[in-house]
């Protein structure tokens, strides 16, 4: 192993808490690892979905067009972080990728830290990028078959999302239509990356399929700027990777302005949209503004009924990684408050990738009902999960 | 006068605070204004630049192939507030457009609210966003010329912008040095609108001349998404008027990432970068999230030395206009705090847009030192004013 490799342990990773051994010959779990105690719903594992797992669920005119000519998928543009943008201890040490292995990841993230539910998101969002969209629909559907053979057949908490080709909404709802009916599919998966702002009514087949199978509608940063998406930033393209995360709360706010001017919560009041990965604080002035710009200038958008913040509250979810650090803990009262996280927030890990946010240690200390709430009931009501009863026997496949 | 327009009234404006009667006859002052006691410096009063005032200030050759073809020029792509975009009592009751007539703008704005100095922005930020860079040029100079002709000779409180055609950084140094020598020239002007965010090293020539001449670069909202720019978001075209505002802080935000990791202030270590009119507190949990990612992937960008906050407080002000409001008085101060305010914080008014700050209401009350260096002193630091002197004799030309 690459000495360079280890000083990119992040400090929240499950290797972090010194549950692990990570010497020159590798990282390994080191045995010791005592269970959490708080019950935990973990709203964004990643596991392994790359094209050598995939292929088999793909038809036959793909895997020969792939074969002959490589996966044809726009790819990440810029450098990434950790060990190609995965923890270095998530790397299984029996080989094989980060994610890729259930065993390794039971023993690594799920039983340790308690997490009584997982939702899994995969690393397929890329093929939202692509401008075949039959090709795209294809390797949607492969992403979502694989998921339910070898990881939610496997371990009944996993729960899975339904990968769309968000660029061909009457394909994607017949997507949803398809795998929307089985209660271990509990969302519809979304990149970040756009050419049109999600709020735009050429996504509606998208949401009237969210809609009939009571689904959320997530967003997950991901292929901003690649493939046939808008450039990352409303300035253009950007150089660095650190741009590039700090546009993707930007490419989530035109989301949510979205949703909100275009009048997609008066046509489907139940439909809830989760954020993910695009930080969380951000939310919060944004919304002081979209609320100010709306009182002034609402009869340009009559339709929209109640201040930008109260559909916020009402129709949009967030979660939790990678939270923002506030300068104390009187100021992230504030947001939090602000932010009306009771109600919105929900925890998630990000697992297997480099900047991973621990239960035990991403977020600041909570009381307890607002801790219960974001770390397990919130996305417990979302995503139609038993709430927690500390005597109910875990039930395993 | 439309009825309907005077439902636009904004409650900031000159005229909200019962100086000015608004009747179905029009808007005119009432003769009653008294004047405020606190001195301002207002960094951001649009005078009038329309086509027809500039043009006398064109080469013949664009004069003649404007009359035969239009001016060719990127406009707005959404409706506006107000009056065509302005305050309704801005428009001078002799006729005419808003900000077109000096004698009102300081029987309007600049008497009554004790405007000591007003930094004159205009209305021809556009031309920045046009492909033919000849052209944006030669209109860039006219710009330039008639302000100081027509404004800067005529009134020593204001100030003068020069405009440059940022799309062709040589020929805009050149501008730069033709009247950045004047003492009433303060600051470079552009355009949020960008085809690359302004760390790039495209446009180091512009800031070798602003360095050259000590001369603040400001980025002024306007032309996002418009002509040669890049989309106003990454995720795209945006279909409402709330929606396009909502997108100038995502602009600025890739803005603000871009000179810092790209190294703009290592290189340039005296430029001051000013934020205008996309919003203050954004900036807050912005700077949180580049903090963190800095700490994180520093390796990347080595030539990046201090922590992005720390870049802010030192090159970086922000104009107040328009301003979030917060839920209460404490959280304003946090803000504040966060954003080091009584640094990098300076009033303007926006005059005679329709979501005008007047300095009576737009800003929650602040203690005394606050509140002369947000509405005097870091104006004064930055564009190089005299101090406020309160026995002063004021001079006017």
């Amino acid at each position: 192993m690459n000495l360079q490799a280890i000083s990119y342990i992040n400090k929240n990773s499950p290797g972090g808490d010194e549950r692990m051994q990570v010497t020159e010959e590798g990282a390994k779990p080191n045995g010791k690892r005592s269970k959490l105690k708080r019950p935990i719903i973990d709203c964004d594992i990643h596991h392994y979905t790359g094209f050598d797992v995939l292929k088999p669920y793909l038809p036959r005119a793909y895997r020969e067009l792939i074969h002959t000519y490589g996966k044809a998928m726009p790819g990440g543009m810029h450098f990434n972080g950790g060990v190609g943008g995965r923890m270095v201890d998530s790397l299984p040490p029996d080989g094989g990728p980060a994610g890729g292995n259930l065993e390794y990841m039971r023993e690594h993230h799920l039983d340790p830290n308690n997490i009584h539910y997982g939702i899994l998101t995969g690393e397929s969002l890329g093929v939202q990028g692509t401008i075949n969209f039959d090709y795209a629909a294809a390797c949607c559907s492969a992403y979502n078959d694989y998921t339910i053979d070898h990881w939610l057949a496997k371990d009944s908490r996993l729960k899975g999302s339904i990968m769309i080709p968000k660029q061909d909404p009457i394909q994607a709802a017949k997507e949803i239509d398809r795998v929307g009916g089985r209660s271990d599919m509990v969302q519809v998966l979304v990149q970040n990356g756009a050419f049109f702002p999600y709020g735009n009514r050429y996504y509606y087949p998208i949401y009237e399929a969210c809609v009939r199978h009571h689904l959320p509608f997530t967003i997950h940063v991901s292929g901003e700027g690649s493939g046939m998406n808008a450039q990352p930033t409303g300035a253009g393209h950007v150089t660095h990777y650190a741009e590039a995360r700090a546009a993707r709360p930007q490419v989530m706010m035109a989301h949510v302005a979205s949703f909100i001017f275009e009048g997609v919560f008066e046509r489907f009041p139940t439909l809830k949209v989760v954020l993910q990965e695009a930080g969380v604080f951000w939310i919060v002035p944004y919304l002081w503004r979209l609320d100010q710009d709306w009182k002034s200038l609402r009869v340009q958008t009559p339709w929209v009924q109640k201040k930008p913040s109260e559909y916020f509250r009402e129709n949009f979810r967030v979660t939790t990684q990678p939270i923002e650090e506030t300068p104390n803990l009187e100021v992230f009262k504030h947001m939090m408050d602000s932010l009306h996280a009771k109600e919105t927030m929900m925890y998630c890990s990000d697992y297997p990738h480099w900047d991973y946010d621990s239960p035990l240690l991403a977020l600041p200390r909570m009381e307890e009902e607002l801790a219960h709430r974001v770390y397990y009931q919130n996305a417990a009501d979302l995503y139609n999960l038993p709430p927690y009863q500390p005597e109910e026997k875990e039930e395993r496949v």
